[in-house]
């Protein structure tokens, strides 16, 4: 699974951190649900809607002008809605209330449970309003499978924000040095690197590197390819 | 040209303050030039060198990595060709070259010297670097038609950090609310207007506001509706 033809593995990480929204929760899910509505449309959407979603994260944590990642994506789906040509309150209420409650991509639990069981520290580290967070963590039914949903919405200001990735250090107590972080987002990949945590990109859909400063050590396609990085035996496997 | 009925004119403005990219030179021209090297997809190279550019510029601020315009809109090349499936340093170079001396569309030398005859103080405000921004003011002619050209590259940040803006404010001694400032990009509109600017948005592809904070007063497709805007009488027209 790794890109690498022998990758020496992960060695001493106390905690695993994950970004949430494209990696362990599928922002397109929301869409593909109403694809009917969306007149077989949603995959255009989803691109839309989440690529607005972070360019106003970016631009109005640059700007000074903060407001909650609820907010946000509120705002990215009004613009998305209106370029495709979407009206109504009823489909966008019905969107948002989906993306409240994203689905999580099939091998989250059973991989959040083999770092529990080898006795990694788990959490989310997000840009999403706790709210958020907690609402997804509970429809995929990983509440016992994590020690922390850590928001930015504290600080008021969006990741790739230095400050941001210090909130996992100083909410869990563990050196940058030690933490795993993992996103399928490669921004924000480059962007952990670049602050100092060991990362891994889970690239799902075949993604591009962008040529900034701050790479990953390892790029893997799925989260089932992460415990052998870590090097955790195969025996421990608990699927669901 | 503008989209309302019978705008009042913009009164009290001391100073028009342009963006470069987009607004005073066709950021398209340096594809559009070498389209038979790009197979005839010279739009898609272009959209994706900008949009990669521009996202380049944020991340790094937010990050806290600030490197040069011209970093930055090489590294956005690469990216962009590499994705497109073009390759060679002769073609990187001479897009590169072509970049550095972009054509100014063709209102801007008449509608600048339309300002100065009516005693208007007329700047650049860019991302660009100071080498970019004289290259393509003296490639376009306009040298004697601008008081400044001023980048953010002595600050280290890029638009729309409110230092960017306060550039303008500082170089030309001229209170925001005294400031009419042109882009023809719709986050820097909305950011300049958030600072306190007097914003008349260019929108020259027809482009779809984003809900922000921050909105212009006017909103117009080229720089020929400028004065107009600014209350200058018709018969100080000097076309070249």
């Amino acid at each position: 699974m790794t890109t690498m033809a022998d990758p020496a593995p992960l060695t001493d990480i106390r905690a695993c951190v994950f970004d949430a929204y494209g990696t362990l929760f599928d922002v397109a899910a929301a869409a593909a649900r109403c694809s009917s509505a969306l007149d077989g449309r949603h995959q255009e959407l989803s691109a839309l809607w989440r690529s607005k979603q972070l360019e106003y994260t970016w631009l109005r944590s640059l700007r000074g002008d903060y407001v909650d990642f609820w907010h946000i994506t509120g705002e990215a789906l009004d613009f998305a809605m209106a370029s495709l040509g979407f009206e109504g309150p009823a489909l966008r209420t019905r969107l948002m209330e989906l993306y409240f409650t994203l689905d999580a991509y099939p091998e989250v639990p059973h991989t959040l449970r083999r770092l529990r069981s080898a006795g990694l520290r788990r959490a989310i580290l997000s840009n999403g309003s706790l709210s958020m967070l907690i609402a997804a963590v509970q429809q995929a039914g990983l509440d016992d499978d994590l020690d922390a949903a850590i928001s930015v919405d504290p600080i008021g200001i969006y990741k790739p924000h230095p400050s941001a990735y210090q909130l996992a250090v100083d909410r869990l107590r563990v050196e940058a040095s030690q933490i795993c972080f993992l996103s399928s987002n490669y921004w924000d990949v480059s962007g952990a690197a670049y602050f100092g945590f060991r990362v891994v990109w889970i690239n799902r859909s075949g993604a591009r590197r962008d040529p900034t400063p701050g790479e990953p050590e390892f790029e893997i396609t799925s989260l089932d390819a992460l415990p052998a990085l870590l090097g955790i035996a195969e025996g421990e496997t608990n699927d669901v």
